[in-house]
């Protein structure tokens, strides 16, 4: 049976189609999509939930859901091209009997999620390369959903930064800053908030806790929200307060600087992810500090935020236009302090355009 | 070489320790753990990382942490009986050279990290169902996280009732509460929070929006906090105002109220998770209403939101003491209201304790 009208052309979430689910299935050589992973089920529908199947094949594409979710999908999926229909693995499973091959995700689908299709007995093929394609380039309407994700993460950072006291804990710090971000429109972060006073911050990783705010201090955050799903990521770096003992400090702060906004003055679309990242890690190099920028450049940012391109050493994938990643440079000084700036960016028109337009950038000093 | 003093004893995170993960190890025929799930990584070792590789055999347990962890974990692991090692998988792969084959969680690794192992010529056997037995009864220590954690999300609800007013949207009341439980010292939120008004309460993972307060709403709140990665978990249901047209609300309400307290009276240690779900079924099925009860009544809390065990109508483990889990009864009565009441339990000699003690349980009409 035909479900849908394959001549209607309506695109639901103006970000996949009928026509791009056929082009991914042709290039992974799949009989029929099974995605249950969250974000791919987003991706594909528009619609949100925690658990589901969305299967398609060349006769349309429907969205299993459980009790739970069947009444807000029928209802949001209206008149899309997505077929909303009652039950869970076994009514997913009953859709594409008869099929031989299906494409799931391999990096993420589990082994268990596996062997429960191959016990029917269909095989299983990557269908994450042709998705991976189709989602590191983004569509306007992404685009749109991150950069609000990122306005909402500076008009929230903005926010805290007058209500930072000496005596804030890290945690506290965190608590202010999502909630001016929620109260924006976010609907969570992005990943869990990075607030690192002193030397936290040259943990690249600090794990946000119950260290006190003090006169003199650097403070790292790392942090993002989201929009819809589409996140935003961004770090900025300031003194709470001049000590006059920053004079290092602020060296490696402005060549942490220098490093960020060479990669967007630098960057054009065609680039590999590996040339991207030595605009930045040269910088270092020149200046006998490359050993102590300790990670990648940047990575892709989207409905995950770590996605595709890597930016990175090991990156050989193009850059090309629509493409969404973070610049990230920074230098860690083990016991004394780090320093990250952190825009998230995109390429439109060969060149790299920062979505942050309202948080500064040059050193802070409160 | 041995790499740590099994006499020793020591166990850095009281949870797992050299005893512990052989008898995993035995119990799932593996010669060696690779373990690369953040939640299983903080289990074993207690250290918190995005990143990082956990490897155990007869001779120890190593941590491979990348340079942005490796700082923190040395730290945090100093005197454990965890090794830090710097790297990552290629680094974690010569610690288990020579071993035949690796236990592998099947449930949470995917098929392309699976294919990374096999490429290398290891055989891979699941070791979640001896890692399951062992994280679903939990310890003293456990216990107590998910105890603070439970505290917070309380202190937090008490918080925030005061501070709604008509006209707040869904996610600004979330923004409130979570503010509330971060600044109690929460880590984050155990999961995305759940705000519902009105009739989209009767949707039971109704998406928290734009939607405003009115005087007389019914109001569905969803929620739970981290505390060092523990969750808590705990559902409310409360009117804002009573417009005098809740009659049937209220008698709906006290029979999930009966349904909730039934099944910690009755449940004790020994059960199976379907006896338990059937305490609060046969309440709704004598009242001709379990058609409306349209989820399972709880599911176990721990590292995840949702683990072991399932109390549902499939739910054939047995429910023992330090067992952790969640008692949710509701009814949902599409486009009009819905209701569930929810505590985060555990089984202590045998009988069900609530971790809830200060958030009221009757009927709050604000």
């Amino acid at each position: 049976m035909k479900i849908i009208d394959l001549q209607a052309g309506f695109c639901y979430n103006k970000v996949m189609d009928e026509l791009g689910l056929r082009h991914i299935l042709a290039a992974s050589g799949a009989d029929a999509l099974f995605l249950e992973q969250d974000f791919l089920r987003r991706y594909v529908t528009g619609f949100y939930s925690t658990d589901g199947y969305v299967v398609a094949d060349g006769k349309g594409c429907s969205f299993f859901a459980d009790p739970r979710y069947f009444e807000a999908a029928s209802a949001q999926l209206a008149g899309s091209f997505v077929r909303v229909e009652p039950g869970a693995f076994e009514a997913a499973v009953a859709r594409v009997q008869g099929h031989k091959t299906l494409g799931v995700p391999f990096p993420f689908i589990s082994r268990a999620a596996c062997a429960r299709l191959e016990e029917r007995g269909f095989a299983l093929t990557d269908c994450m390369p042709a998705l991976k394609e189709a989602m590191k380039v983004k569509s306007a309407d992404e685009i749109a959903k991150i950069a609000r994700a990122c306005e909402i993460a500076e008009d929230g950072l903005n926010a805290t930064f007058p209500r930072l006291k000496e005596g804030m804990t890290e945690r506290e710090v965190a608590a202010v800053l999502e909630y001016e971000m929620r109260m924006r429109g976010a609907d969570g972060t992005s990943f869990e908030t990075i607030v690192a006073f002193g030397a936290g911050s040259s943990v690249p990783h600090h794990e946000t806790g119950d260290t006190k705010l003090k006169f003199g201090d650097v403070v790292l955050i790392d942090y993002g929200c989201k929009v819809e799903g589409y996140c935003s990521d961004c770090t900025r770096t300031f003194l709470f307060g001049d000590d006059g003992r920053h004079e290092d400090f602020k060296t490696h702060y402005a060549l942490v600087l220098k490093a960020h906004e060479q990669v967007k003055a630098e960057l054009v679309s065609g680039m590999t992810g590996r040339q991207a990242d030595e605009i930045a890690r040269g910088i270092f190099r020149e200046a006998g500090l490359d050993k102590f920028f300790t990670h990648s450049l940047g990575h892709g940012i989207g409905l995950q935020i770590h996605e595709y391109p890597a930016l990175s050493p090991r990156g050989e994938e193009v850059l090309t236009d629509g493409m969404v990643f973070s610049d990230e440079p920074g230098l860690y000084f083990e016991g004394r302090y780090g320093i990250r700036i952190e825009d998230s960016v995109y390429l439109k028109d060969g060149k790299a355009v920062s979505f942050m337009r309202k948080l500064p950038r040059d050193l802070i000093i409160l």
